[in-house]
Order: structure tokens, then sequence, then C-alpha cells
């Protein structure tokens, strides 16, 4: 019952990383809305690996195929939408050591002791091949949205790699700098320094760590569903169940601890005839329902957790052991985590948009 | 379908501040499960305001019932467990103003702006009160907990509250210190100098936030959902769904992002027959799954969001106006959020539990 | 997880017969909607015991109270709505045999077989009583129908007991004619003919089973979720879990086996701008999903399993016994039936409504 | 949300006739169970067009693959099994004319009405293909079953055809005497009289209904979940979402309407150690539990509503029309049905064995 997120826009992803495939199954829908194969694999391709010399250079071609739910002339029928990516380029080889030894802060042997088996190869299941589906699924939603929410905007990037921080506002952020460099960072000037600690480490067969921030732009008013399913619960959700993540905040998150009421509050204001606020310390969300204002969430990336250092470890057999990675791996997942952040983003609001238009049936 | 938390030790709760009361039914509970009011009394008294001079002086007796579910020699009985707090100290009239002045950073304006209606009275649903009901759930799964795993312990604790901060490692935090001092933090030596920072800021009509920090004890290996229902990504929602809760992280959190991964990893080794980690930066979670080390967590709270300050604000009917809250608030959350992160985090664990029980068999 | 039906609008019972009430919490429902306690109450009388010779002469007065969700002005809130009736004539004395010793055809055996405990006083939750929660959720159901589709109408009656048959067929029934009778039959003419079978079978301290039908008419088209929530499945599903309901049917039914599909199928024919069908065997639903027509279904019930008869069973201590009912029992289900098959057909329907809304924008 | 059925062991289907091919997500499968893809293709053989002459000529081969969740070594891994079945023979031009016009009795016209658009080539998300999905998770379904309930058996074959009635008594049903004719009825005597009715209507254009009986037998006590998710609430909502079925029943049905209380009732007492009931007109369940008697189901089919007779009815711009079947179809859909009765069946039950594992630690 864990590979299904979403109350009334249900995701369903399965796969491993070298099974047939990694797929997604999208139910509940909207008909009508245009969707191609060409609009999930624009957002394939920003995930996939190989894309420069800072990410893994293994060469997954991660075409998409859509097996269901959507005509022949482009447009969802209502019905589930299945997609799903052949897997291609698996050496299982460079895995065999990992069949009998736990590689350190990886879920082999957590996969053990839950399930007392595991597929061993490539990671199995805790592959990061696994987001495939949520990228997939995210694109479904993103058309969704651009349907009902036409000017809502979901927009991430690297802000931290390491101790390299790039510290351009929200809302001076714009797509097509961050596109426009391999680290996904939101401030070109930054984008070399990143790279540089990138490529550093993984000289030295180490990996880094960082930070993604998101903002959703345009978002309306009145999504989040009170009590538990409040619109950063959600969002954290979401967010803490991608691969490496460690920490997620919303608007001022842990800084909220040094700054007294008065400061953390935000005025109200009248302007254009909508109710705004001065400040964003709520990062958009109030009482767990969007304001209006931008959406500002961050998360921590832990550095990559395959490096090509020996390491401590014990065996399946609970025998000491070392391990040194050999697969293709990321030095630093940041860059590809860019747009599966994006993904799950979309993948909470276009169901709290039709939670909220299910239970007050208009969405503001 | 938002007051529900839970998949099968699920959780539905009820109420505004000012209705008849605050409730909450808990089904799927195991039966045989010794369970007396008095355990749920106990956890309220925890949560209840006027505990000392750091919270609100409002009287709050919050004496539980059990209405259902449990049988007169104090046994679940495998039904629905229906417990409930008549709402009694309520003074509508110190809420006037807000009848139709929405307060900054509170729920008033979201409110109306996803229901076209709102409960103005005390905050209504968004209201802290509504917490009661996760308490008087968690002291159920905490109950179910002490049945199935016995040695598992859950324990939170104030480790920050404005600027002023309590070091300890969290494997020497200590129940009877955390309950000794009135922040409820775990050093009792920065105890005072906590409770001075609070009431200086009451004293200026202000408020302060802070970090509650949780660590779950001797939790099995095993649990958590791959993929979307990650142990960290079910604590996280938990703790993002508490009122003033504005960041999440778990194990090395934030602090993620400046660590190599050489020496962020988790070296494994055997002691006792065990496989153990060296160190914990997993925070005891590794591909989403509990891997039996200690379960570290980390939650910002925003200051008190109702200050005796004026501030800048709007009416309901869009004008520009100006409040200064007048209600008895606590100028800092934190002391009495520790009861409500420890019962959100038994809520997931026992979810955990049932959920590893129903597809693995059993609880390692 | 047992006790929560519906997907958006979300109704959790809770309670025992014995124990301190009976209760409901109904979640994702509308905002301002009017609904006020009397409206509760008016559907709650209909299903009380005491109404007529035919029922039980137990006095339950099912006086209900609502405790949250409700504005003072008598508009929904669009929070959870908690609604409970206390347990007040409860002769647990009645009851004491039961207390070690398996009533025939009752959940008795089965209950301590699943949980191992049993609250044995008057059911406990197997009680018929528990059905005051769904009828009191249908009232909201009601309510939020009567805003969102007001030409809708639901509409039960007793179509049979024991061997004595109403013919109406089911356009010409109406609800000012199966309110008049003791019996909720829909012809006057069969009533008397249905009360003596009833008083005789009581008479006898025997009981009497019997079919309930239920009519939607003017229920839009387009209701209902291909392919396991076809509106037909959900349908089945609510009124199999009511009670004593042994079979559900809708249009033809299981006289569907005898008509070769020629004479089986509905033309489609134009009428007043509207697609509509000639017969109706589809009973209002085709491929899971309503047509327009009316929504026509059946439901069978046994007779009542308490009886004044001396019957063979066994104890909780697997010994042979012997049984007599004492309690206050109806000797035919059927007329208290009528308004819970109401109410279970109007929470199928609102979610439904609610559920289009969502993933279609509109409901036609 | 409507292409997902079950709480704990949850089966996601997708899937048109005409589009990529038709499959199934089953999320929660306990891990370690032994699975191969011919386990699953036997199940899929019973349930395939073209099997004799009383089924469709088409030739769907129906090859399943496995895509995830099972090891190398043919073991659950207790991750999502996906599984599918490519489209193949499917000849779009035999429905050309169903493009614009509504099939009497079929989905087109109500799939229209919710979703605005629909699959019109072989029924789209309708057609009966939809049901290899079911079939194949059934398969799954029945491996985990013989691992926690190895005694368990469901067996389902056709009891009425047209006006032809199999007489045999349910516990004297055997599976082999069921596979060994054509019809799939329970006593071989009147297999030949029930295919020369299906033929017969054939040779006319016409169709047959009937009845399908289903028993489980030896399953253990306490399955089922009080109040809305009674043992023969979740079956009758499992087999009810079949195509075409119409009615259902549990022990005495419809019957029971006409046996008096006294004679109702199922005595209690005790053999073998184990408490047993005289009769069984509760069909093994009481109060939505399971007593560990026979459980007995009988669903209503109705005639295929594909025939080659002409039928009136309107096109999608609501004119007039005729349409006359062109496809090539089965005139009776009993035969095939049964391996679809059974997989529901399995699909029931295996959840709620995870389910009571869930609550209650043990399965009876």
């Amino acid at each position: 019952m864990s590979s299904t997120f979403g109350q009334v826009f249900r995701v369903t992803t399965w796969g491993e990383s070298h099974g047939g495939g990694i797929g997604v199954v999208v139910d509940g829908c909207p008909p009508r809305v245009p969707l191609t194969v060409e609009t999930v694999a624009d957002e394939l391709v920003r995930r996939r690996p190989g894309q420069s010399q800072l990410t893994t250079p293994r060469r997954e071609r991660d075409t998409p195929e859509i097996l269901s739910g959507v005509s022949d002339e482009g447009e969802t029928l209502g019905t589930p939408i299945a997609i799903w990516v052949r897997n291609t380029d698996a050496r299982s080889s460079s895995y065999d050591e990992m069949q009998h030894t736990y590689r350190p802060s990886h879920a082999d042997y957590t996969y053990d002791a839950k399930y007392g088996i595991r597929a061993w190869a490539g990671g199995g299941r805790a592959s990061a091949r696994e987001t495939i589906g949520r990228v997939a699924a995210g694109a479904v939603a993103k058309a969704v949205l651009a349907q009902i929410c036409p000017q809502l905007q979901v927009l991430a990037w690297v802000e931290q790699v390491g101790d390299v921080c790039c510290q351009l506002p929200a809302r001076e952020v714009e797509s097509c700098v961050v596109e426009s460099n391999p680290v996904r960072t939101a401030d070109a000037a930054v984008a070399d320094q990143m790279q540089r600690a990138i490529i550093e480490a993984r000289s030295k067969g180490d990996s880094l760590g960082g930070v993604v921030a998101c903002v959703v732009r345009q978002a309306p008013a009145g999504l989040g569903d009170p009590v538990f399913d409040k619109l950063e619960a959600t969002l954290g959700h979401a967010m803490l169940s991608i691969p490496a993540c460690k920490g997620f905040e919303v608007g001022s998150g842990f800084r909220a601890a040094l700054i007294p009421g008065s400061r953390h509050n935000d005025a109200f204001y009248m302007s254009g005839g909508r109710v705004r606020t001065r400040s964003n310390n709520s990062g958009g969300i109030q009482g767990g329902i969007s304001n209006g204002e931008d959406i500002l969430m961050r998360l921590a990336f832990k550095p990559t957790a395959t490096i090509a250092l020996e390491q401590e470890t014990v065996t399946d057999e609970h025998h000491a052991a070392t391990l040194r990675g050999k697969g293709r791996h990321d030095p630093c997942v940041l860059p590809r985590a860019v747009p599966i952040v994006e993904a799950m983003a979309r993948l909470v609001l276009v169901d709290h948009v039709l939670r909220q238009r299910a239970q007050c049936g208009i969405v503001c």
C-alpha cells in the first residue's frame, strides 16, 4: 500500500532497477486533458543520467510508452494512464559484490530486515530509477494543472552544494537560468563554483549533498486539507519520500526559531483587490491552506551513499567486510533531483486542486 | 478526508475550539490491549494549558471520556475507540474582534478562502485545542506499542527556544529531566535560560519559536513502507501537520549538505549479534525503513502568532485594520508541543508496526 | 479501518449498544450546507424502535447532538461533523445469559473468533443500534444532495414480508403511502396482510425476513467510477453492510438469467432532448455509471435472529447449551430497515457526486 | 481512484481493449511467496476467449509478463508486482459503426456522459478484456493464500444458464468436473443441456444470462471487518464490479425472505473441538465475519449485450439509429466468468487475511 500516492489523483509506481522496467499508473486523472508521450519524455530527459559530466555516465534512454488512458488524438480518457520505461542499460556485473555485502547508508540491510529478501542488483526498488515513475506522473499532473490553474508555476533549483550557496531570492529565480547550467542552480555566477565542488568530490572518490529550493507561484488560495493533510504536511510527505531527502522546511522553516512573533507574523494588506501579505514567513501556507502567496520550500539532500572509497561494512551473513563502490553513480544527486522535486510538488498540488473541487465545488 | 490519519491504525479527529467538544475515533486498534481513561488523561494533562507560568492561564480541564471500544474491564475490543473532551472554559467574548478581522499568520483568512465560512471563535478547527484528539489517540497508540514492542521508547524535548539551545546528545536525554522543568528541555542547566527568554518575550507582548527534538529508541528494524510511505515521509507528514510546525528533519537533516559522503555514510559493524552502525547520520532510517538504531527527528516551530502588539491586517470585507491579540495565549508553544510530537510519532509507529505485521507477518 | 465508508465524503461510525453512546463523524462534507439537529432527528425518528406494535417496545429516545462542524447559524463549516446519540434505555440484565452463550445466527461467536473478546451486552458493536450513525450521516448526505442535485430523490419501501409481496412498479411508489402504514410498504392494500404476518410470527415466538426495494429518481447521468467502484458495486457494498442483509440486486437482478439479450437490452431513444431507454433492465446503471434512468435496487433481509423459541447452541467454553431470546426485539426488521437503506443509498450517491466533481469538474 | 481494489493487498488495473495492453499492479503482497509467470498464465488461459465453441472465436493469446516484484528465483520481493498482457488481435474495423452509435445496454453512452470522451474501439475500458488484470492479480492472491491458509479452497461454477439449472449442493461440487465441461457447470449431466441452450441462442443471434455460484471452503473463522467492510459487503463489492453482474447473494440470499427465523437460524454444536453450525443459511458469515463454515455466494449475470439482431438506439449526436452487433462475442459470458469470480473472491479473502494479521496478529 506504499507505492500509491494521492487521494483523488492517485499515482501508483512499480519497478526495480534491473527488472523489466519502471512504470506508473495514474488514476483519477480528469478527462480531455491534452497529453502526448513527448510531454512525458521531455520531463524524463531532465531526470535522466548522462546529461552532463556532473552526472553518472550510465546511458539510460528512458523512452516512455503510454499504454492506456490517452486517446489516439492525444487526450486523456479519464481512465487510468499507464506509462512505462523499459530497463535497458543494466550491467548487473557491476553489482556482483553487492549481492552479499551491505552498502553503507543504502537500503540493502533494511530491505533484508523488512522483507527477508531483496533485489540486490542496482538497488532494486530502492534505486533512484524508481523516480522515473514519479517524473512521468508529474508530467501528467503538469498537463492537468495547465488546464485548471493555467497561471500556476512550479520551479525548483539547486540552492546549495556542499558549502557553496546560491543566495538569489525565490521571487527572482528564472527557469531559463536554472536550465542553462548543468548544476541547475538559480544564479549562473555560482554555477561554476558548484560544478567545481562536485568534480573535486568525484575526483577524490567522494560525494556531496546540498539543498534544493522550490517555489510554487500563482497557486490559488484555498488548497490544503486541515487537519492532517495540511498543504505543508502533504508536501513534506511527498518530498521526504524522495530518495536521499533528509529534511524539509516551508517558509521561514528552521529560521523561525530565531525570529520573534512580532517580526515573523505576515501582516495582511489589500492590493489589486486581493488579500496579500507584506512578508512571507508563512511560505504561502496558513493553517495548512494556501493563501495565494508564493509557496516556498527547501529540501536537504544527503551526499550520494555510493562512493569509490573503501568503507567498513558487513555481509548478509553478518561477517565484517569492506566495500568500494564500483557502479557508475552521480557524485551529487542535486541537479537530477530538481525535476523530481517539481514532479512531487505537482502531484501534491493537483491532488489538492481536485480535492478542493470535490468538497467546495470551485478552485479560487 | 483530511481529518483521518493512518492506513491500518486509523485516527479521525473532530471538533472546533468553541463547539461541543473535541474528540477522536481510533479504528483498527488491536483487541485485548489494556486501556483506561486514566492512561488517556495522563497524556492530556501534559498537553493542557495552565501547567506553568510559561503557558496560557486558560484553565482547560480536558477530562476525557471513553465512549466506545473498551470493555468494562479496561481492554480494547477491536472496535472503534471514541474519546472526547467537552469544551468548557470558552470565553467567546475575548474573540469578538476576530469575527471580522483576520489575525496575521493565523488561519482566519485561508479558512474563509477555502470554505467561504469559518468558526471564528477561538480559531475554530485551526485552534491548538484540536491537538487534544491527537494526544488522546497517541495514548492509545502508546498502549498498543507497549504490548507489541515493549522495548520501544518515544521521547521528545525542547531543544531550542529563540536562540537558547540545549546541546545534549539525543542518547543522553532522560524523560525525568525533561518533565522536571517547565520548558521541557533536556538539560536542566539550560531550562532557566529558556524560561527567562519566554517570560521576557511575553512581557514585551511578543512570542518565541524554537525546535523540538524527538528520539525513538529500540524501534524494531523493518518499519516503513517504500516508496511513498517511507518512515521519514510519514513521520514528516505527521509532524508537519502539527499547528505551527515549519520544518522537519531526520538524522543529519539540513547539516547533510555540508558533510561529504565519506563522512556521512554510516559504516556497518556487528555487535551482540546485531547489525549496527558506527555513526547515525541516517537517523535510524535507510531506504525509508528503520534499521534498529535511534530514530532522530527535529522539528521547527514558529513563534505564536497571537501577540499583544498591534499589527496591520485587513477585515473579511477587505478593509485595512489593526489588531492586538486579546485572548490568553502561550508566548511559546514549544513546552506544550512536546507531548503532541510524541503522540504523532507513536501514531506513525503503531501504523507501521501493524502494516508490517499485515505484509510480512512478523515485526522483528 | 472498517468503520469508515466513502472516499471523499467519508463517514466513520463508532459505538456499542451498551456503552456511552453511538456516533458518527462525517468528514469531507461541503461547506455552507444548511443543517440543523432537527434534520438529523427527523431521520432518526424513522429508524427508532417503539414506533408501532410491529417493532420492539424498547424506548430509545435517540436524541442526536451535533458536536462539531456546523455553525451557530446552522450551516456546515467544511470541517468534520460529529453527531452522537447517548445510550440510555440499556437493560443489561436482559442479556445476562448471552454473556457466555452464543446466540445462533448472531455475531457472538464470530466476534470472539476474530477479536478474542466481545462486548456481549446487547450485541455490542454488532447491535442494530450501530445503524444510528449511518442514518445520522445519511441525513447530512441528504442535505448535501438537496443542494447539489435538488431533483434527486431516494425512496425505499418494504416489498416483501415472508411470502406477502407488494407488486407496485417502482415508478408508482409514493413516499406518503410508504410512511402512512407501519410496515412501510408501497401498497396500502397489502400493508394489513404484511402486518398480520408479522404479528402472527411474533405470537409464535418466531420472526420473518423479506425484501426492501429502493429507487433513486432523477440521479444525474455520469455517477459511478469504473472499474472497481462501479455504482452498483458501491451500492451493493453499502447495502450488504447493513445488518441482516443477505442479497442485493440492481435492475433485472437474478431475473436477468431468464431473459434473452434481445429482450434484456434497453433500447435507446431520444425524448425531450435527453437520451432515454425504452426499458430499464439496467436499473439505471450501464458500465457502472448512472444513465439518468431510475436506479432500481432490491435487498434481501433474513428473519430476525433473536426469537423466543428454544434453540440449540454452545457456550463460549464450548459446552452444549440451549437459549431462548429474552430481549425486546423486532419480529421483523424490514420496516425499520427502510430509513437505513435510504441513508446508505445517499451516502453512496453523495460520495460519487463529489468524486465526479473532483475528476470531471461538473455533475451533469 | 476507482481502479484500485483492496486496503492492504491493493490491486490497481489499467488498460483499454484496443490500447497497448492490459495490466495490473499488486501492492502490499507478502514477500517470499513462490510466484512464476506460469502460475499467472494458467489462470489467464481459463479466462481467455476461444477456449471452445461456446466462446468468442477471437484469438487472444493473453501471454502475461511479470515486470517487477518477483526475484529471478521466482519469489515475491514485497515490492509492487506489475503484470501485463499486450493487446494483439485487435480488429478495430469491426467496431467502426460503434464510433458514433451507442450500443444498447453497453457503457458507450454512460462513458460519454461521464467523461465527455470515450475509447470507442472494442468498448475501451468497459471491455471484458479489463478482467485480465483481475485474473492475473487473483493468481497472485492464490499463491499468497496457499502459503498462509493452505487449506483454503475457492471454487466457482455455472449454476444456471437461461432456465437450465444445476442443482448439485455446493459441498458436492468438484473442481475436476467443473473444468471437464465447456460450460463449467458442476453437474456433467446438465452440461450438454446448457451447451445446447447457448448454441441455440447464438444461432438466433441472441444471448443468454445465468447464475454463477462460488464456495470458499476451509476459510479460517475471523475474516471480515465490521461494520462497513463486513465480509459479505466486500465480497459483494468485488462481485458486483464484474462486468454484467446484476445481483449477489450470500447464504440463503433472497430465499431468506421466505424462511421463518426458527428455521433460518443456524444452530451451533461442537464437532471435533470446533464450533460448527447444523445448517448454513448464514453462508459462512455472521455479523460480517467468517465462522469457519463454507462461504456460499451466488451471482446473477445478464445476457451478453452485443447480439447479432438489429436494435433501436441513438448516435452520439442524438439521432435515432439502428445497430446490429458485428464483433465476435460470447453468446453467454458465464463459462468465462468462472475464473473471474474466483479471482475476485481471492482478492477479497487475501485482503481480509492480511487485515486480520495486522489488527489481531494471527489468522485463526
